[in-house]
């Protein structure tokens, strides 16, 4: 099988899991023609996906049973070892060089389990974290994050083509997941330093949009000043992307820092400052409600005393 | 004295303190044509200016009697208040309608207050520091963040015009330094998470030129990122900006929230790392020296350690 030549119309491939990512991502597959059997542990948060082609598979094994690649992107690590490793799970039916493909931002010593376990059934398995949010999965435009051995990622690079602009192989089975990490770790304090500037500009008695002005575009500027303080400063704290996630991948990279051995302060902050927005209700909320926990520190509730 | 709308060959300029971006703003104005009179401590540190045609002047009180607007950009909070209200400071012999420009990253209840006594002499003052570095110094492209009375601020307009690219009046005095604080806050939380990143990223193996490929153009991504995180991988740690005024403006700001009576604990954790850098040697080399004391936290030196 040379899936970087295929015909599309002759590769068969899974799609595990089917959130607000894997909806749109594995959408850019079937319009690209692949023949795709999907499976989510809730049926009708595939039916989009059905009704576009698909076919159903009634679990991983059953994807993988009648798969050439597949696909996982779900929520937690647990869930993508049952995905993988379960009962139920794609190395039980995996055929010999069949490529597990884990989107799902995961731990990286599990992808480096994964890829043990499939290659003692000669199957292959490539992590593929990704950054881009729901915007960048139904735009096509996700940066990818690829670790695993070259021929696989090859193999699946012309699928990958058809789901992010920025799609770079990082070194061997669990790279991916760790370079995801390093993605994490920079959002993570920047995105203390966006949360305090507007609360400090804020008492001080400064106009917040005026002060974006003149902050944006400078050295101080970044992707979360110029994309999340805008949604802040207007009281918007709706979901691009989870808080109760966001805590899940902090969490993973302080267990590698741990078990590294070295020393992050300020992602420990982070993630203990985003504990506190879950602990007072925030777990569904977008990542820029940061700017609630960090005014109650002070006193204060946000939406009440910012000015709109 | 129509400022706006005046042929420069009649505006008279004083401008005071011609460290790296003193010398190449003063600069500016000499080349727009401006009839210039500085002084700096040292008197050689000037000589470039006075080689180019301005005139020396023996002391603050001294080019504020020969100018019709004098701007100062200094070292430190206490250097402003010489400058200004000191014994041979400005407002000993400016004429009424004079336009004093303070551009130094200071204290903003510095800024109120010589706006206050300006005021008593009727004089102008505006509080204008700038982002952009000794590069948007040299090119003209810096973003100057003012305070002050509207009329004065539109008076300097031509001027700022010479040095910067974003020009924002952001209220009255103390306005211009309270966003530039915002912009450090931002700055300073920013660059733990690009120092821990790296720190992370190659800990964990990978190589860090081809990370940051897939981490520069996404949510994670910023200026800092972009910028500093090359040099950082490289072992480059010159002076962009120095870390000790970098140390400097994270106290203001730190006094400032507790005048407030807000608590920024990102801020106030990176202000510690920077200490912690300055007692380790660092207080002359650029703000990404801190991923040394990152490493040193760690028990690395990270010339050493690092790739690259």
């Amino acid at each position: 099988m040379e899936l970087g030549t295929a015909d599309p119309d002759v590769t068969k491939v899974g799609w595990i899991g089917t959130g607000v990512m894997g909806l749109s991502m594995c959408r850019h597959l079937i319009d690209a023609g692949y023949q795709m059997t999907v499976y989510s542990r809730t049926r009708e948060r595939s039916a989009p996906l059905l009704d576009a082609g698909a076919k159903w598979g009634a679990s991983p094994a059953d994807v993988a049973s009648s798969s050439d690649v597949v696909f996982s992107i779900v929520g937690y690590p647990d869930d993508v070892r049952e995905v993988h490793l379960g009962q139920k799970g794609t190395l039980k039916t995996a055929r010999p060089e069949t490529i597990l493909v884990d989107m799902t931002t995961s731990r990286p010593a599990l992808a480096g389990e994964i890829f043990e376990a499939a290659r003692a059934k000669n199957v292959h398995s490539v992590d593929a974290p990704v950054s881009g949010g729901d915007v960048g999965a139904k735009n096509g435009t996700l940066s990818i994050m690829i670790g695993g051995e070259k021929g696989a990622v090859s193999a699946v690079g012309p699928l990958f083509e058809k789901l992010g602009r920025t799609i770079i192989h990082q070194g061997p089975a669990g790279a991916g997941q760790h370079t995801k990490m390093a993605n994490q770790i920079l959002i993570a304090t920047n995105m203390i330093g966006v949360c305090e500037s507007l609360l400090y500009a804020w008492k001080s008695g400064l106009d917040l949009d005026t002060v974006l002005q003149s902050v944006s575009s400078g050295a101080a500027g970044s992707w979360s000043l110029s994309n999340l303080a805008p949604r802040i400063v207007r009281g918007d704290f709706a979901p691009g992307f989870f808080v109760e996630h966001f805590v899940k991948d902090m969490a993973i990279a302080l267990e590698e820092s741990a078990r590294m051995g070295i020393t992050l302060p300020g992602l420990a902050l982070s993630h203990q400052l985003y504990s506190e927005l879950m602990a007072q209700g925030g777990a569904r909320q977008g990542t820029q409600a940061l700017q609630l926990a960090l005014a109650r520190m002070s006193g204060m509730e946000w939406g009440q005393a910012a000015p709109g």
